[in-house]
């Protein structure tokens, strides 16, 4: 990389998942409009076919006369090619296919174990995690062999058992895990500051947060915004919408977005723990146990949040699809906006052009004292140049703790499953698992099967 | 006390709870023909009458032929009485009144809890905890100032709990919680010897085990008798009798005990982790998330293990009272028998007349690695004069500990929720019950009914 | 206190130690260039004569057309006067007389112990802290009782020891410690720079580090300035300078200054571990095995620094009071200039003014991952709006870390022992430091003398 | 190995260092009065010779007729020929020749460093500790490949690095070490009880210690005969020949004798902390600031203990190799006397044929809480069939614990640098050491000889 006062140039990033069709798109809008940053990005991915599509669709958006910072963007065949000589290395992959993910969601189901997402806790969590491991340990040594320096971004679910796995294979790697679903969060206490206090147009970013958990079982132990506490603002409005549930301007509504909630389950869980639980409804509902939120269908529906049936994402699948041929081909044009992401900033941040506080997915140093060390969690942290350092999240109660460690540990044993193939180690995470409330003869029927099926599909 | 090189007389015991019908005899019984021991027994209980019949009983005892360990018994009409010289002090008291316990046990039913026994874990044991916290804090305050440095021998349960409320009240107290729930994990792996491998009349006390966890939900890591691992035999054991479980020799069935049980959660466990669960199947249904054994009663019927209603408490109590009667008057007349409980061998053991390797409940010094220090646990000890000092347990794996550790950090809740009457912590311990699966509403008002009734009876 | 967007008026401010000739008019003129600030200062002071000359002196720089924020600066003659109603709580005192100093620092000699400052570590800062630690208990017995929810800066040394002292009385106090020795070596880095890389002009914020350790103890595990990493250019200078000291542009050096140094201490423990130690090297000595730098006067000598004899503390003591007549009678005008303190951004961030990171002492909830939980720690933290967040410091190897971990322990005992009155657990903490090499009779004898002079001098 | 109720037979044992002329010897005696025990004593060596002799020594013992237990001796030439099959692994080995350790014990001295035995802490032992670590490494290795199952039994120094390499190299291996130091203090608590009480005659075993600390730096937190404290006594005791010196009844003193000593270090000790110190003064001085003990040749002298030159040993291994020679030709007899070690103990316990409490080293699973998870500590552990659990040793002050602490990081630190090569770290270490009280330059300078010289000897 060049680097001037102000800008960095000839910057050096390699996509693992490259061939994305949306999330990669973001990314590119993103770089366009940071006039510090350019470079090169390498697009890896195991559909070439797909990071050569993102190859035009970058390249054409770099020659276009509104884009204002430069990129270069290259399909490379292999990780070593993608990783030798990267700065900065962005990991966003699908593991496996929605075949796959199909079964991970709703073949359990037939043992009465429905799941909202399916891609972090829960049986499908876990098989999701199995199938991924291998992939991330590969990542992870061809890091450590190409650019063991660079920095790694971590989009991929199920995140914390992604980190925790480039750590456990590389333990020198300087790699963190990024999410956005504490950003709804902070999006949420805009309207809640608008809704109970008339305070409107209050940015995201201006909700001082902080964070301790686990991914996509994070909580806020404050919240702040100016002077203002947010805790007794957010406690008005949880008792004011908790039968009704909350569902603010958005267009559309948790009845026909398979994405949407109405908040209600946050409201629960700040009602029982007073805690304000920093997720959407439909990940938190996965970390409970089964009979509060997903116990059946009517509950589900009584709860009012959407699980997301695989058939959908098949459909959205090919609605990608198609829009990536239309945007290769010229027929629809690219169009900049914003993401709310902060992995530009980020990026920024280790170049040393300018100090950033955001939550990020870090082995624990000590920053969640409640879980082991080396575990990853999710807190704040202060990012400057070439550095992560963490920040306490401060302490939750047992109640709440106990909750958030049993995950912890079930974690650790599936990365431990998924590295040595330890299928009965598997089997008892499997066990462990809040929603898996199963006869110990319907637990093994049911996990055989998705075992047998993890990276198979018959 | 007075010592000679091979025994102690004036020893100086006060037994808080002294009018106990039952436990209190056993203890007669097992001095009586113990010689190398003889002394006071200093008698306290709210119930006088009943102190008073034991003081009289436990003389007529004494001043029988047939035995030989002479002890004086005095009824105490104060604690500072009753323990101003003690060198030990016995704790084994009802905390309430079976009315209190009807509500404990009986009235979750209402909302689908079941408990078995509802005096540890669940709903029951939560109240009972929070009624006898106070309880606990008065005798360690009174112990503080009366006899400092006596031992403590706890009875009570909830066990963790009483004897966590001891050190939290006094740190520099000299406590421990026996129980012999792991005696009876010993005593059917006599049988599986006997069983699997025709090993026949083995001793309880030459099954080696190795112990870990917390009162109730206690873990065997490892088990031997002579040079023989245990395990593999269990493990056949297990899988033989997993379906129509094990009844054993002794009279009666589950069927028509309320006590008994046919190991099958026993067994359940060990095939779903590999570890011996050292507890009976009534304490460790109760531990484990409410529909694996307890969800509802055709479910209790097919793992063959009993709900012991308090009505029947209710009937034995009637009986014991008879009983007492009967003794006092001499219309009835002692009965000497061993009771297999190893207080006196731990008294023994304390002044130095023969060390001892048992399981006992203790503070967390490092013990029991997976739980908090301080918290309270129980493994092996090794007791010497004057010290008793635990043993490492080993280790399980997390499936297990998360569970444990689960309701350790309840624990400590509910002991800082009894001394402080901190009404919403009780509430968020409540909550996370594993036992409690109930809406928020729902569990608000089951807390709120029982929490009143907690100490008072309409 | 009364907000506006931008401002906080009737800020109520409580100064302990308000009678500070120095100190407080640093504080006075940082406040009076401060614009969003505005409210009352109360003095309270144990010398009320000293706080009323500081109520005058404020007052008429209040009064002054130059001074844009308007304070009112009042004499309190009382804990619950200063303290009822405070937003902020400064603690800021000298604890005895430098009479007592004069044994704390020179006693010793009489045994070889050489000490530089004594106020910190080694048999001087022991006495110290055991004359301070019963002041701090009543002081944060008054916070409790006055102001609970206030935010307490404390100054006062030994700064881990008065910190801890307040956490012990009062856990619930939001309180830390301030020291502006990392600043020191913030601007050490500068000279650096400018040294090494002829970049010139670097302001002292620039420069961005980590920070681990214990007051006085202090370590940078990263330091950067915009991209570039400063470690490598340390070392450069720390060879550079390693033999002849580096003394820097300001007037004056070692020789003829009782608070400067050459460096040399810093630039040794550098080449011994590898890492920049953060504070002075006339405290940095003080923290190591007495043969290392404080042996003798001629080993002294050769590492180039001072010693500060208490003689001069009292004639400098002699020249601020002379100092504070010619303020209060308008002999001498009060000049207003940056101290370069950072008090007042601490407390415009903890209102809401703007987030700070920041260095600053704490109780460990995990940020110094080698130290024990609840042990007062330095390290850097993220100040919001009425919350201070932990930032991890990383870690260093053990050779440091078990350096800085018996200090740790040391001042753990310490703390006991002054709240307790403990005289063995003080001597044992006496033996138990590096710089007391005594053979048992000598220490006893020199312990003795200093602990009975703690607090009275004959 | 074939096992009855009572016996074990064609049990094998690999010793590695089997070439031993003393230690051999003595555990060949130990077994040849153990009838209980039979099998194979399979002797590697790297000095085959040395290995053939004491095949012949052993197989000429079992000829004998008075010998009860009939061993059969072989010398093997092989790691995998000793271990494959092997029970039980007995590591005894001297690492590298009395040349190595000629500079080990005796370069430091011209930088005024006088060590007192050389072998475990100080300059000495972490040259000896790199020298022996690769050997461990391969020895650790080939366990694992030939015999992972078998219980290890290391008598090697320095006893906690070579333990914990075992368990770096090998996480699963069996092994543990021992040290008879805690006898020796056992013994002398045994003489304090005669002198002090007039009870004479008590044995060994008879005095119940509670063992906490690292080895050769241990500590009893309890000792107590039958009913009798024995900390009161010791006290009385320590007080009484504080100045004087204890000696005993045994022949010679300590000032011709280089093993003995006058108790005074540990008298010291005990005054200074309150603590009994279980380890002979030779040791003991080693840990401790150089200043204490080890300050100059007059100090040493007026402590009353020896610096063992290396010098006697080897005039000592002339005598060793003559009386060898004297065996093997018959010219000398082999005379059977118990050792007072417990290894045989062990194995019998380890092979169910009776429970044994003893001090062992083992990995920290929490049994010494002061100190890191993992590392090699010293404390009594319960010893049963196929299990060693550790036993709590109780709490020392922080005074005590902190000193041990920083050893123990030392130890880390050495394991690592010996582990990896990295000679940076084994600097930083040598740095570390309480005796290396040098200047940069001339640490450098020692610590690069040392290094340079640790495997080779010009």
């Amino acid at each position: 990389m060049i680097r001037t006062d102000k800008t960095v140039s000839d910057l050096q990033i390699a996509y693992i998942g490259g061939g994305s069709k949306g999330w990669a798109w973001g990314l590119m809008s993103d770089l366009a409009t940071e006039k510090q940053l350019s470079g090169q990005m390498r697009l890896y991915d195991i559909d070439q076919d797909a990071a050569k599509a993102n190859e035009t669709i970058g390249n054409q958006l770099t020659a276009s006369d509104d884009t204002l910072a430069k990129w270069k963007y290259t399909m490379e065949t292999s990780l070593q090619e993608a990783l030798t000589g990267a700065d900065f290395v962005i990991i966003s992959i699908l593991p496996g296919t929605f075949d796959h993910m199909e079964i991970d969601v709703h073949h359990p189901e037939k043992y009465g174990i429905y799941q909202s997402v399916g891609d972090t806790a829960g049986p499908g969590g876990l098989m999701r995690a199995l199938r991924t491991i291998p992939m991330f340990e590969t990542i992870a040594k061809a890091i450590k062999d190409y650019c063991p320096d660079a920095w790694v971004l971590n989009y991929t679910n199920p995140m914390t058992i992604c980190t925790r796995t480039l750590y456990k294979v590389f333990p020198e790697i300087k790699a963190f895990g990024n999410c956005h679903e504490v950003f709804g969060t902070q999006k949420l206490l805009v309207e809640a500051l608008a809704d109970i206090k008339g305070i409107e147009d209050v940015a995201r970013e201006d909700i001082k947060v902080s964070v301790t958990g686990i991914n996509h079982f994070t909580w806020l132990t404050a919240a702040s915004y100016k002077d203002m506490d947010l805790y007794p603002i957010y406690k008005e409005f949880a008792e004011k919408y908790y039968e009704s549930g909350f569902e603010g301007k958005k267009s559309g509504n948790w009845l026909n977005d398979f994405f949407s909630s109405a908040q209600r389950i946050k409201f629960d869980l700040f009602l029982r723990y007073g805690y304000i639980a920093a997720a959407g409804d439909r990940h938190l509902a996965e970390f409970c146990p089964s009979k509060w939120y997903l116990k059946d269908l009517e509950t589900i529906k009584s709860w009012k949040f959407s699980l997301t049936p695989v058939s959908w994402r098949k459909e959205n699948e090919q609605e990608r699809i198609n829009k990536s041929k239309q945007l290769v081909s010229g027929e629809s044009a690219f169009e900049i906006k914003e993401t709310g992401e902060e992995g530009v900033l980020q990026m920024k941040a280790l170049l040393g052009l300018g100090d950033l506080v955001t939550n990020v997915n870090l082995p624990n140093q000590g920053q969640v004292p409640y879980l082991p060390s080396n575990a990853v969690v999710e807190s704040n942290a202060l990012i400057r140049h070439n550095s992560i350092s963490s920040i306490s999240g401060g302490t939750l109660n047992p109640a709440v703790t106990s909750m958030i460690a049993k995950h912890s540990a079930n974690q650790e044993m599936i990365v431990e499953a998924g590295l040595t193939g330890n299928r009965d180690l598997a089997f008892q995470a499997f066990l462990n698992d809040p929603l898996v409330n199963l006869s110990l003869e319907d637990a093994k029927e049911c996990f055989d099967y998705m075992y047998e099926h993890v990276s198979s599909v018959d």
